[in-house]
């Protein structure tokens, strides 16, 4: 660890209030592996991150862990239930826990979260882990930004959950059945094995967050699944995917701060007034404030 | 109405490929109350806007229904459930009725919504009601574009539910508790009447969609809110909001189509490596690819 945990937690805050990552952070980051966690509310995502971090600790790796927090657009969030329990790990240094609310933003990730994650990566933990709620919205945005996507189920979901599944499935690297417990505790369970042919074979792995169940085999397949990304090249790829998705998401934000900077302008309030009023169609206003905002982009 | 089914579905798929509004249509808007009726998944949502159709139905009035699907963003969404009873109505040429699935999107509306919007507006109905997914992130999005905002839940919702509820409270115009026949049969019912002080004080409204339950009294109130908003001239400052939240949607989206096609340039794709092999700060490479970005829009 080369920041202590004190500096970060201050760092992180910037980020997460919009300011850039120190010049010196980027060139240091890669060497992190980033692990995204998803899928519907109540499948115990938090509790099985809390259990591994447990098993990564037990094997001397450090973790990061980013915890996006779909909490009300306007009273902000709060730290509920199995969140609580995740922070008896904040004690120690070889673990750092930060909860993002996604204020005002609609999508699975916070603008800032590339930028956390390179905090993370270059403050040295071996792994960083970003928990999303898949509510088949925000997972291609998660299999953006991370090398692995862990999705995470449980038993007799419900109709509409279950049809969110289906996307989640396709993004998934590792599928984990949580609750195993309460439903079915004689599950199948496969060994960690490297790739047939080449080709990644996902595991689908019985796990019990309450008593611990398929932790070790859920980080044998995390393991097992770096090495296939790093052997097949696969790994290169992501992250080229990766920059490219941050970069759009960097060059959105500054236009869209550009847009309502523009729109303030008493001769584009009007335009919109006229629009409220039907006397002009929103594409004719549009075809009339791309020209005032490209203005005043220039001269930034 | 002034447009035949058969032709107000085949305008529907072309707004969905983003064709822009047809010329004449948009003059003719704003005859039409919007509704957004949100709620976590299982609440009911379907079922209830189900009931609700009958009721409008049977009161001589018609009704265009937009439900937003979050399906895989990959595999495209399909009608399932509730969503294949609602399709009952599908003979009655005073009931149009549209699941939008939201792929490729981030967030609780699709692109083309403010546009279907006003096309089933135009059309003549006199009711438009939109079902999204309340998932804790998307509920701006909806409250930007409709008069009437209907939250429903239903008792007994886990943790991660209740987190995102207050948020969606804090956007409902009228409360809805659905499968009160479940939970509690007996639950207390307000008659609609008008605000006391000119203030709109939100009403809880039981109902059962199972046995139609309160569904006579969720109308009256919706009667009675849109009253309130024309004496309280609410409804002007809406729908100057929603035009101005669709105007944004519009040039966001064109400038997300303009940098998408800058970062084709082999320059653009040069710069992507670097940021990818952590040679180039994501911050400088957006320095870099702004004026790119510009030079290729002013050529539009």
């Amino acid at each position: 660890m080369t920041i202590q945990q004190r500096d970060l937690t201050k760092l992180v805050t910037r980020l997460e209030c919009g300011e850039p990552l120190p010049s010196d952070f980027y060139s240091r980051t890669g060497k992190a592996r980033i692990v995204g966690i998803t899928g519907p509310p109540g499948v115990g995502k938090s509790s099985l991150i809390d259990r591994l971090i447990d098993e990564l600790r037990r094997q001397g790796k450090t973790a990061g862990v980013i915890v996006i927090d779909p909490s009300s657009p306007i009273s902000g969030g709060a730290l509920l239930g199995d969140r609580l329990r995740m922070q008896r790990h904040s004690e120690d240094a070889g673990v750092f826990i930060r909860s993002l609310a996604t204020r005002h933003h609609h999508g699975g990730l916070t603008d800032s979260t590339p930028q956390i994650i390179h905090a993370l990566d270059a403050a040295g933990f071996d792994i960083v882990i970003v928990e999303t709620v898949g509510t088949g919205q925000d997972e291609v945005e998660v299999a953006e930004v991370v090398d692995t996507v862990v999705v995470v189920l449980m038993p007799e979901l419900g109709d509409e959950i279950q049809r969110a599944k289906s996307g989640l499935m396709e993004i998934a690297d590792i599928l984990v059945i949580n609750k195993a417990d309460l439903f079915d505790g004689d599950a199948a369970r496969r060994e960690a094995r490297p790739p047939n042919d080449g080709k990644w074979e996902r595991p689908t792995i019985h796990t019990s967050a309450k008593n611990g169940d398929g932790i070790t085999s859920l980080c044998g397949w995390m393991d097992a699944h770096y090495a296939y990304l790093v052997d097949s090249k696969e790994l290169t790829r992501r992250r080229a995917r990766a920059a490219r998705a941050e970069v759009i998401r960097l060059l959105q934000s500054r236009v869209r701060t550009s847009i309502l900077r523009a729109l303030e302008a008493p001769q584009a309030q009007s335009i919109l007034t006229d629009v409220a009023k039907r006397k002009l169609d929103p594409y004719d206003a549009v075809e009339k404030l791309s020209q005032k905002i490209l203005g005043s982009k220039k001269q930034e």
